[in-house]
């Protein structure tokens, strides 16, 4: 691939709420900002969240600690009020992913359910307006050995989640040792420079992917089988 | 920030060898691609290495392990072929980050000595063409939780590796709660996805990032301090 990569704030959309035809809502914004066939469209979590009604009231920390360990299925470590979790869906981040940060007062935003659903109901949306294109729904999680978060792919449709290239000739022409690029993570990376924290933009457009990218993947895909991870 | 973000690869190097001007060549290449002030120029750290000489030689796979050992100052786990390790630099990642891949025939290649220093070598040389733009040496990382490898952050000169979004108001008019984006990571991740792997595309130019990234910014701030660890 020689072509370059272009990411696009999408803006414009209101402050969602519980019940919003979001991907309606996406699509016409997308499709005003040139969402194209092969684009990828990447939405947080947190708003589709909201539209999906996954809030949770809580008045104070004591209530945010205890829909975190509900929302838990394991907890990995403790410090403090930080809490090392792994998810009903098999993500291990901070707090379960439960997040009072952009969120209606007085509530906390709990993830998706099923983010891979989630970004199929997206993505049939804008294929009934006659775009074939990839949704990512990302989320922020940290490292747990370098500072600063970053974000990565929770759902996925449409797209390659890792992508092998084990096998494929470097430029020496000798077999590559593994080269799994985790695709979708790099793109949700990639849209989270152009959306920002603080600015209420909750979705942008990723376009120049790689067509070979394009195909069936799941975020279940980025997510290690416990039975191989060497830090529990 | 409204605009969007630019990502370009850097095409046209011939094969980096051992003593070559990298900074030099870089220089030309991306001022024909149009490398712009405020723009970041991402670089991989495998061909930083290699103009830097930082190759060993290895017969075989008992003396990749010899020097993995060599350059790990810890080794916090072993798998069978797979070693996860501290590096001298800090970072946590497989292998100490040698690798054979892409490396000239019966070599391996070690990360770069100091990768700060290394990115700031390339700015200066920039800045000596009349551009002032950020400078990222980039390498492939995995993760313990997540299947895939995505770029990561080794060296930073003009741009601000972490940018602490603590305190501002979120959306709603409340405090953010931590939001220290790891922007030079993210950046790195942009980057991979015109590179590739196997393409002998060595750096790409990322463009429209947010001026008030640009700064003072180093490699180092992206690397937990081991006492903060929560998994060793």
């Amino acid at each position: 691939m020689t072509t370059a990569l272009h990411v696009t704030p999408v803006e414009g959309l209101p402050e969602i709420q519980s019940g919003d035809d979001l991907a309606g809502m996406l699509a016409t914004a997308a499709l005003d900002q040139g969402l194209a066939d092969g684009d990828c469209l990447v939405v947080t979590s947190k708003v589709v969240s909201k539209a999906e009604g996954r809030l949770v009231p809580v008045a104070d920390e004591g209530d945010k600690a205890h829909v975190v360990e509900a929302e838990a299925v394991r907890v990995l470590r403790r410090r403090g009020d930080l809490v090392i979790t792994e998810t009903a869906h098999g993500h291990v981040c901070a707090n379960a992913g439960v997040d009072l940060s952009n969120a209606p007062d007085g509530c906390a935003v709990l993830l998706p359910e099923d983010p891979d659903r989630s970004a199929r109901r997206i993505r049939d949306v804008l294929l009934g307006r006659g775009r074939r294109v990839a949704v990512v729904i990302s989320d922020t999680f940290g490292r747990p050995w370098r500072e600063g978060v970053v974000d990565v792919a929770l759902g996925v449709a449409g797209l390659r989640a890792v992508v092998d290239l084990r096998g494929a000739p470097d430029a020496m022409g000798r077999e590559l040792q593994v080269t799994e690029i985790a695709i979708a993570d790099e793109v949700a990376c990639a849209a989270e420079l152009v959306m920002g924290k603080a600015r209420s933009v909750p979705a942008a457009i990723v376009s120049g992917l790689d067509p070979a990218w394009l195909g069936d993947g799941s975020g279940r895909d980025l997510i290690r089988p416990p039975a191989e991870h060497l830090f529990r």
